[in-house]
Parts: structure tokens; C-alpha cells; sequence
């Protein structure tokens, strides 16, 4: 025998519990596995990743703010004392539900009795030309990393070239939500910071942070006054804002607008909407919803199924009058528990109740210690005492208390202005050696 | 204007000073440049990398125990301070000593007064078939990730397969040097946190660590004591050591012996040796040293150069009766300093003077809390106080106050047993989206 295997408890056999597979381990399908957690069913979580990302923290990451690891956690470790939740680490090309089984990439099936789909959403590029090839997303820890790469190398690219002429760079946003505005105050800050601290040799003056919406303000699902807020505060912090402004192709190095200008640009970051669906969704048959979401009924259950769910962000969920629930981690966390107990309702022969959405209120941070959040038919909370919530709240939710002690560390560090920060480009250790 | 230029100050114009070029960011390299900071010359760095990586903890984020930025620092945060100390993020490809210059991959020159080989060494296979291809070495921060991503994707498979049939699992490590000794002992560990504390379906007894090497103990530069305290401690782990054992070919997925045996593995660990060398020693000229490495007078400079230096690992340092100095961290920094201290006489018109070794002592770490360490002529201390003094030293030479406190805590956590770890599996966030 190789190894002791004192301390090793042996995993008991749960072959005859219903089985409840659900693809994706992001905030819907953790919070479908919580929920069946220690019940009398048996879970496996079918992940191409082996580990959630906590999505809102991304443009930290990808702003060299955060490292890969403070906001990305091993799933297996979240279900550690849940004998009864397993992951596999796969990817799924599809659905057969006639015979309720799932094709995995590597060939092999898996049956279930619960089909939960929790994939999730990605960047949607409208068909305008080069987007999805150029421009770059900000949707998964991937895509962070590959982006903060960029940026980093830019700026190193800026350094080197100083000996012989300055260079320009353009960085330019495309969408003025959360994300648009979190990314372009955090790109902000990081330039200066590597000015300041680095000693790159960069003039500021040439480095050109811009973010374009085609609507008139932005946060749009926020009420005005956050918009103004968020516009003034940007402004402070270097970033120039045109609204109005559609984009027609972007190229490798270039973003060509509607009015007809090109300007040459680093990177263009895109953060302009998501859309669901893809191949799993396209075997599920059906018309798809708005967004290439998966149409539910109110139970979260598919139109014409009795044992498939859908959940979070690849889910349209109805709430009423013929409008969809936003795609917004909160409602991912809320349908994955409501579909959690409704799985059980349904194993304990007990009818479904409908889902209804409780609407948390939305927030934004901008740059370091200013946030925006609002309530609903509550007021808009800004500044310092916004952020001061929005820490609170990301923290709280940020899985695990060892991440979320990181996580925390970091940003005091970071409030204190200490002289380091995860600056490293990563790519170098992947490609290079 | 951009951005706001407040508080950057204007960098000085320092194109007098003669112009030091050191090529590599290692211990080498940095101790060289923090001898010339601030000093009455110009520093370049030239490094593939825009980080220093702390190569003795590799093993750690290897078997998921260290992140990766915990063990790498931005070469322009160290330098933050030092306005003559600048970094250039490039790769080498070689030195035209009658021009004073040296090339770059991206064709341009860069003209040097001074020109430091800190180029370190890398994994030597000594000629056997399939092992520069398939054997993982552990000598860079890519070396590091890829062997981690290798062995917990390994794990996962086996998980997989414990639904159909169980499956054995060989890691085999050649070497039984400080790496191979640390490397084999944290992957013991590895294996048994996955499947207490993920809960994988992996039976111990069928994951097998293999420790090889050709010598009959390990620690070879230890006294006897070291050693049989590590084979003693390593066998408890539930480590397999094989001595007298060498490897005639590497394959994809299988080892073969010089005594016939072919074994099937999972990960094949290279720690069996390093060898300097590499365009950039060639371009020098003149026949290399040991291990590939290049030949310096007892001053540091090259045999037949008035401004080219070498230090640490790249360099053959005479240590007297034909003796050459060994390839570890204290001989790189104690070298990198002293090269500044001459290129500093040098400059000021003064005759350089002699290295000579301090031996500080050698250590090495075996599973979680147990180290040996020898100090020259002196007693060898092990178990939990070795321990004790091979985490000081580590946490004293970790570049940088904020490195040192996340790996102290990391440390802490993992002595008190805490239910995670860095466990993610990170080519999933490169390759996949």
C-alpha cells in the first residue's frame, strides 16, 4: 500500500437517491447545490472550470487590484462536508432529455432525474465586425487575466518606446453599466499607479482612458442622480465619457465608430451586454427567450418539461406582464435556491410555487473609496458611505472565509496606498519559460 | 489633457552615467542592481519577465500550496524607489562584446558600458530520450503552474473514473536533492488534503509517489544524519524512495529504467540537475564551463573582458583548487553584490577584488512542519526547529513586506489546518473562456 489511509472515511454509497445534475458552478448552480446540500438527493455539479469565480470582482482582477486566486474558489471545497454534492470536471456538449442523459465533451453520458441548467451568459458582440475577435470581454477569470496582460504590456510597450518618442495609448470602454464604469475608474487608477510607483516612463497626458455608450447617461437601470454622480467622478479621475456613440467594426488595433471615426487604440474593453445560450441550450429544443435565454415557466422549469430547471443569468425567468428578471447575481442566487426547494417539492410529490424576484437594490463602485448604490423606492446612496456598503456587501458574499480575508486585506492595503500590488504579467509564465 | 500629471514628478535625465545592463531579474540580478541603486550609474534590467520570482517556494505553488504571486514580485516595484534603476521587459538573443551592445528579440540594440549575465540555469535532462519533452521541470513560475494544473487535473481524472473503475495514479520524481525531497513530500500532502478535504472518490492506496535517483542517499550535500532524518520522515509520509536507479527514457505517459522496468505514470518530475548555457552564453564566445556555465576570473568579470560580469547560477565561480562555487540562492546574491562593488571600483579607477564564499548553510523542508538544515561545521538541526528556521530565513529573504505577510498567513493557515487552499486549477482560466 502507497499511502496511509488513517483519516480517509469511506464515501458511502448514494446510488439510489435521485440524481440532480446541474451544469455550471456559478452563483445560480452553487446556490441550487446548497440548497440540496445534506438532503436526500444526490448532486453532481458539472463545471469546465474546477472553480467559481466570483464574477463582480473581475475588473479587479483584470486591473491588477486582485489576484486570479482572490476571487476564484475550488467548488469541491465549497461541498467539502457535503457528502452528497460531487463536481465533475467537464465540459457538456449537450442534452438528450428524451433519454435524460447529458454528452460530456470526452464522449462519455451522464444520467440525471433533475437537469439543472446554470450556464450562465457571456459577452454579446450584436454581429458588429471584429468585436468578438478584437475586442476584449470581461466574463471569466480568463478573460480578466488575458486583459489585465494587455494592459500591463501596453504600458510596458509605452515605457520602452520612451527612449526614442512618446507614445499615445488609447484605451477605450465600450458600455457604461456596472462594468463600463467599474473598469474604466479602475484602469484609471492603475495607470496612475504604475506612473507613480513603478516609475514607468509615461506621460499621463498621453494615456487616454474612454468610455463610449450609445445611451445618454450612464447606469441606466439606476435612477439619474447616480449617473451624475458616476459621470463627475469619472471625470475627476481622468476618464473622458462620450455618450451617444455607436461602435461599427472594431480591428486589432483600431475602433471605428459610427460618426466615422478610427481611433487607434491598446484595447478596447467590452462590456456592452451578455447573451445565454450556445450548444446546450440549442439541444434543448424550443424557441429561445429574449437574450438566448431559456424560456421557464414561473416554477423555473422549462416550458414543456417536468425535470428540467433553468436558473440565474441563462434563464428568462418571468416577473410579471410579459417582462424577464435582469441577469444579476442576486436573482442567480434567488432562482437557484427557490429551484432547489422546488426539486424537493417535486421528489416529495408536492406541488411547485412560482418564483418572485426580491429586489435588493443594485450598486457600483467607482475607483477606490466612491461608490454608487440604490434601493429600491429607496434612496441613492454615494461616496465613501456607498462603498463602505458595497465592501460590506461583496464581502459578505465573496465564498469562503479565507477569500474573503484576502479579499479584505487587499483593499485596506490598497486604501492605505501600500507600494505593491499583483502587477505581474501572467501570460509570461504561461508562455514563456 | 488625459489625465491629471499632479504628484508625477518628472524623471531625471541621467544619459551621462555610464550605463550598467544586467540581464536577468533573479537573485543575481536584483542583488547587482540594489548594489548599484542610487549609486552614480544607470541600471538596466532585461528580463523575460517583469517579475522576480522566489525560486525555493516553486515547489509550493507547484502542489497548490502558494499562489503564484506569492512567490513573484513586479522587478519595478523592488526598483520603485530607485530612480536610476529601470526595467526592461524583453527577451535576449545576444551580446556583440566588440560593439558594446546587446540584442534583443524585437531587433533592437541596447549599448551597455557594463553587461551583467545573471541568466541563471535551467533543468538539465543530460541527453535522455523524451525527457526535455515529457518530463516537468520546476525552475520557473510557468514550471510551477504547469506541473500544478498536471496533477490536479490528474486527481480529478482518477475521480472520474472511481464511477467506473478505480484507477492508479504514479508520480514519479527524479532527484532526491532539496527539490526533489520538498516537491515529493508536498505532493504526499497534496494527495491526502484533496481527498479529505474535497471529499475525491480516490482510494490511497492506489496513488503511489515515487521518489528515484542514481545516488544511494538523498541530500547528497548534506551530512549522513540530514539525509537519513529526510528518507525517515519521507517514508513515514507514505513517499516510495528508490536509490540507484536511473532513467534511460522518458515517455508520455511512462518511465523506463535502466533495469528494464517501464513504468506508467501520471507526472514525471525532473529534479535531477540544471545546466546554465544558451544563446546568450554563446554569443560571449570562449569554451564554457561546468555546466554549461560561463568562466570568470576570481573578480567576477569574463576570463578575457574588461565590462562583462557574471554572477549567481550562470556563472562558473572559482572557489579555489579548481573548485567552482555550488549553484544556490546565498552564492547568487553574495555574487550579484559583489559585482556591483566592482563595477563601482571600476568606475571610480580602483583594482577589483577577489570574491570568496560565505557558506551560510544549507536547508530543506520536508512535508509541513519538519526541515532539516545544516550550518558549515556546525550541528544539523532538524524536525520542527529546522522548520522553524527554514521558515524565518524563506519569510527574511521573500522580496517584499506585503509577499512576506500573504505567505506568512498562508503558512499560518495551513499549520492550524484550514479547509482550503489554492486548489484551483489555472489552464482552465487560460485555455477555456
Amino acid at each position: 500500500m502507497a499511502m496511509s489511509t488513517d483519516s480517509v472515511p469511506a464515501l458511502p454509497d448514494l446510488s439510489h437517491l435521485p440524481h440532480v445534475v446541474i451544469i455550471g458552478g456559478g452563483f445560480g448552480g452553487i446556490a441550487v447545490a446548497k440548497g440540496l446540500a445534506k438532503k436526500d438527493v444526490r448532486v453532481t455539479i458539472v463545471d469546465q472550470h474546477n472553480f467559481h469565480t466570483f464574477s463582480p470582482l473581475l475588473y479587479q482582477v483584470a486591473t491588477a487590484q486582485l489576484e486570479p486566486a482572490e476571487v476564484a474558489y475550488p467548488i469541491r471545497t465549497i461541498f467539502g462536508k457535503s457528502m452528497n454534492v460531487n463536481v465533475r470536471h467537464a465540459k457538456v456538449r449537450g442534452v438528450d432529455h428524451a433519454r435524460n442523459v447529458i454528452h460530456l465533451e470526452n464522449g462519455k453520458e451522464m444520467a440525471y432525474d433533475h437537469l439543472v441548467i446554470a450556464t450562465g451568459a457571456s459577452a454579446s458582440y450584436f454581429g458588429i465586425p471584429g468585436a468578438s475577435t478584437y475586442a476584449m470581454p470581461l466574463y471569466s477569470l480568463a478573460d480578466a487575466r488575458k486583459l489585465r496582460n494587455r494592459l500591463l504590456l501596453a504600458l510596458e510597450e509605452a515605457d520602452a518606446a520612451a527612449e526614442e518618442s512618446p507614445m499615445s495609448l488609447n484605451f477605450v470602454i465600450v458600455g457604461g453599466g456596472p462594468t463600463g464604469v467599474e473598469t474604466s475608474g479602475a484602469l484609471s487608477e492603475l495607470i496612475r499607479t504604475v506612473i507613480r510607483r513603478d516609475g514607468l516612463r509615461i506621460d499621463p497626458s498621453r494615456m487616454r482612458v474612454l468610455l463610449v455608450d450609445m445611451a445618454p447617461r450612464l447606469l441606466t437601470p439606476f435612477p439619474e442622480k447616480a449617473s451624475s454622480y458616476a459621470l463627475k467622478e469619472l471625470e475627476h479621475m481622468g476618464v473622458e465619457i462620450e455618450f451617444g456613440r455607436s461602435v461599427v467594426e472594431v480591428e486589432e488595433h483600431a475602433i471605428r465608430f459610427a460618426d466615422g471615426e478610427r481611433l487607434q487604440v491598446a484595447a478596447v474593453i467590452w462590456a456592452a451586454g451578455v447573451t445565454a445560450g450556445g450548444s446546450i441550450a440549442d439541444s434543448l429544443g424550443g424557441a429561445p427567450g429574449p437574450g438566448g435565454r431559456v424560456r421557464v415557466n414561473t416554477d423555473l422549469r422549462l416550458l414543456e418539461s417536468e425535470n428540467i430547471w433553468a436558473v440565474g443569468d441563462a434563464a428568462a425567468v418571468p416577473s410579471g406582464e410579459g417582462m424577464f428578471c435582469p441577469q444579476l447575481a442576486p436573482v442567480a442566487m434567488q432562482t437557484g435556491r427557490h429551484c432547489a426547494a422546488q426539486i424537493l417539492r417535486v421528489e416529495n410529490n408536492e406541488p411547485t410555487k412560482p418564483f418572485t424576484y426580491k429586489n435588493k437594490g443594485i450598486m457600483a463602485t467607482i475607483g477606490r473609496h466612491r461608490a454608487v448604490a440604490t434601493l429600491p423606492r429607496g434612496p441613492v446612496i454615494s461616496g465613501f458611505l456607498g462603498w463602505l456598503a458595497w465592501l460590506g456587501l461583496h464581502l459578505w458574499y465573496l465564498v469562503g472565509f479565507r477569500n474573503r480575508l484576502r479579499v479584505m486585506m487587499n483593499w485596506t492595503w490598497r486604501y492605505f496606498d501600500w507600494p505593491s500590488g499583483p502587477r505581474i504579467i501572467v501570460a509570461d509564465a504561461e508562455t514563456a519559460d
